[in-house]
């Protein structure tokens, strides 16, 4: 709208974009994640006006949520996002589908038609509430510019408390709408209660009653705190600690709590499972093959396994394993774990031979900085990293949560942009990586402390061993050329260079070595393409 | 399933997978762009063995989507698509639903877990039918492997007959059963009806009427055979013909009928429209706004204006052409249209001096070579080209129909591997192409004849225009980081060849014209990064 179609008279009312972003920010929201397109100008011109709002440009949606997804793992915090219309929203789909597995809060603004136009069916219309329902916790309409800040609000609540994906779909009419009301109070939210009592005599006498215990940890168990926790409590009842496969965030290394992964391979699951009479839940989903196959459980604790569940979602977990220690007469005050070592910061032999995924891990592991941020996509390259990192520097470690390839490069955006003082280190199968290359450039043009090291095996691998469990060792043309990408090999050095980021290429582990050190020490992002 | 476990007593046996690959070959459906996953290995597995299913793997879904769009404008036919499970279909949502606004066939083959699995929630699950419904014409679930031939035949009926997007649901578990029940024989479609004799003398009676008329054409109306049709009519009875603005697939150069394209600036539109006392419309919609602004008519033609259809999707185009022709007693066997001299192959003053987009359309309409496939998504730098490719070399014109932008370099690819004989011209804008950069591998992967000039604006030049709409002019640091990515710029050169593409960068016409000629003279893809 020219400026002088503005209705003059109104010098105290504002937009409903620019109350929607008030709204935001007065929740402490106050990054936003966009991909904008003409329906959302006005939401840009009003986030213009307000610096405060720190905005990051993804070149591609699913850099925006999930570059949203690694904030908000690391803030512990949602983010916004700002996205155009239904397709918009489809490309960052599959991002959003990984942050509702990893229970990341998170807010979406999708922009739409006015309510008026969409009676027409022009050509970029969609039914945007459709589409986000399977990956939202809660979607919405923004109803007017004197509603949406309440509206936003909501979003907000349903994000932080429910740590959720809240989905506002904003009609260009109710953003360039215009409001005089004042703005509500901001939202606070009520203080998450413990688990309550029974719950925590229940779980107590469970823990005491002999049976050969499990306790299966996922989301914020894996914080240092409650890890610590849990760790008295199993030391006291005998019971055990093992993580979930795939964790939103895991903190690891020299200090913490060892604490080893449920494995992948359905096989090998049952197999960690078989000899557990119960299985306590903290934080965790109960344990079920990520595929099904033909004679192989869906459910991979034995059948006689009992499964408990001690704090769901909405309680507090910290306050809860305190409760449940002090009723175990654990003193949790008294335990000061004794400091581990970092047991794989030796000297590595390094030499010239050919680079395979476990003398990278090694190394990756060994020289992994202290404090730093690990973003792991490395899908099979990367299979022993955690083993290998498991007494080495501290870190935070940040998987895929939801299977949905192509998280590794925003959700390392993300996690650097929420954590600006931290060393990223992101490791990145090649085949992944290519579903969301573009967060290199956002990388770029933040200037984010992220080394990339891309495993390029130049194949799905994990389909091959796929093939095989079906009796397939040799691939003819179809399966050749649906399972590898060899031909012509990706250049990841050229593609991380097109994107801004400076790369290079490393085929020994002396060279992934000097790559790995040279870009810790240098600020800035840095791909290295290590080449298997 | 190892080898061993499969059931050896059931030589005739074939799995659900293979029932339904053979299901789509017999339909004629021979090209398959692919990105499986594990849930579609017995697929895999049974694409395998059938070497006449042509295999095109996509980097990402949105590469494959939109490969297949271009694929079916030029073969007039649907290809199958590969995904895995929801996310993997939400990455190709986009360009799917810029299939469904061309009204392109297709036929998606979505992976799922199997309906045993479905209800453990294990992390890959989500609800794919809800996903796919606002981006398909009909969505179905393969129910058992006997079954299955059937219900992929009926998809195939689905996109071929109603020329829509079909998705069918392959759970695992139909892909790995088994059955030994005899294929159905191949479905054949119904003939169409041409539009009826009430209608045809109506329409003819309305050309015949007086009052000024505009024939609004759109989908396969924009055929050579209809357009000569079409131009006899108008020229008979006085109307005028234009075409929509976004348009699948427009057959245009010289000897050609020319025609005009609806503006896309509604302003521009309501003023294109606003003689016109009746719009008929030929496989067109009737003309809307394609983004609603504060008072700006939604509706393009004027209140007075009256709107008539003629030839609803579901008739035979070209024979209701004839007979309408027929009823306003033109002979369209004697019209022969006189030959078009193509008017903009001159010489033209090729310079150093900086491109500028019209200098560049210019040099690339003059230099067209015969029969080549235009794919166009240059947004605002390539406004100029239509006008000036009207009287050029004879083209196939494919334009993104949905504006949900991405769509350019995989449909240049699938319209390459349609076309093998013919160079595919790409004329991309940056901001778009980086939505789907990775259909560059798939074209070096397959040896494609593709030209792609990218436009390198460094901003989303529309978005800047909407701002100014807006009455911004003047960006203030958020604006300018969400509508502009000149810091760092990307280099299309490396992007290019880091996907294994041959590129250069042209910043003069000169260097411009000697890479269009150097890349019309040989084999396999190019890319021109086009410095404006």
């Amino acid at each position: 709208m020219p400026a002088s179609n503005r209705p003059a008279a109104e010098p105290q009312s504002e937009t409903g974009a620019e109350r929607l972003a008030d709204s935001l920010l007065q929740q402490g929201v106050d990054t936003c994640f966009a991909n904008p397109g003409t329906s959302e100008m006005n939401f840009v011109a009003a986030l213009d006006k307000r610096p405060q709002m720190r905005c990051v440009l993804g070149l591609f949606e699913g850099v925006v949520t999930g570059a949203a997804d690694g904030y908000a793992r690391m803030a512990d915090k949602p983010a916004a996002t700002l996205l155009h219309l239904g397709p918009g929203l489809a490309n960052g789909l599959a991002n959003l589908h990984n942050a509702r597995r990893a229970r990341t809060p998170m807010i979406n603004i999708v922009g739409d038609h006015t309510d008026a136009h969409l009676v027409h069916d022009a050509p970029l219309t969609s039914d945007i509430a459709a589409l986000a329902a399977p990956m939202s916790d809660w979607v919405g309409r923004a109803s007017t510019a004197e509603a949406v800040p309440a509206e936003a609000a909501e979003a907000w609540r349903i994000a932080a408390q429910r740590t959720g994906i809240a989905t506002l779909i904003l009609p260009a009419n109710v953003a360039w709408g215009r409001s005089d009301a004042p703005m509500p109070a901001p939202l606070t939210l009520a203080a998450t209660p413990r688990a309550d009592r029974d719950e925590t005599a229940s779980i107590a006498r469970l823990l005491k009653s002999g049976s050969k215990t499990l306790l299966l940890l996922g989301g914020k168990a894996l914080r240092d705190a409650p890890l610590a926790l849990l760790d008295a409590i199993a030391r006291a009842t005998g019971a055990t600690l093992m993580a979930e496969t795939f964790n939103a965030r895991f903190q690891r290394g020299h200090g913490r709590v060892p604490v080893a992964k449920l494995p992948y391979p359905v096989g090998m699951a049952v197999q960690a499972l078989a000899s557990y009479e119960q299985v306590i839940l903290v934080g965790a989903h109960a344990p079920v093959a990520f595929f099904e196959y033909p004679d192989q459980p869906g459910i991979l604790t034995p059948s006689e396994c009992r499964l408990e569940t001690f704090c769901a979602p909405g309680t507090d977990l910290l306050a809860s394993l305190a409760a449940l220690a002090g009723h175990l007469g654990i003193d949790t005050e008294a335990r000061t774990p004794a400091p581990t070592a970092r047991t794989n910061t030796g000297v590595r032999p390094v030499t010239n031979d050919p680079l395979t995924p476990d003398t990278a891990c090694a190394l990756i592991a060994a020289l992994l900085p202290d404090d730093c941020i690990v973003c792991d996509e490395s899908i099979t390259s990367g299979r022993s990293f955690f083993a290998q990192s498991m007494n080495g520097a501290r870190h935070d470690y940040l998987q895929l949560t939801g299977g949905s390839i192509g998280i590794g490069p925003p959700l390392a955006t993300g996690a650097a942009l929420a954590c600006p003082d931290r060393r990223v280190v992101s490791l990145q199968a090649d085949g992944s990586a290519m579903y969301t290359l573009q967060a290199f450039w956002t990388q770029a043009r933040e200037g984010l402390d992220i080394t990339t090291v891309i495993f390029a095996n130049r194949e799905y691998a994990i389909l091959r061993s796929e093939m095989t469990n079906l009796g397939i060792n040799h691939f003819d043309d179809n399966a050749r050329r649906m399972l590898t990408f060899d031909q012509p090999p990706l250049d990841w050095v050229k593609l991380a260079e097109g994107h801004g980021v400076e790369a290079a290429r490393a085929t020994s582990t002396r060279a992934l070595k000097d790559l790995l050190q040279a870009s810790f020490r240098r600020r800035g992002p840095f791909l290295i393409e290590a080449v298997l």
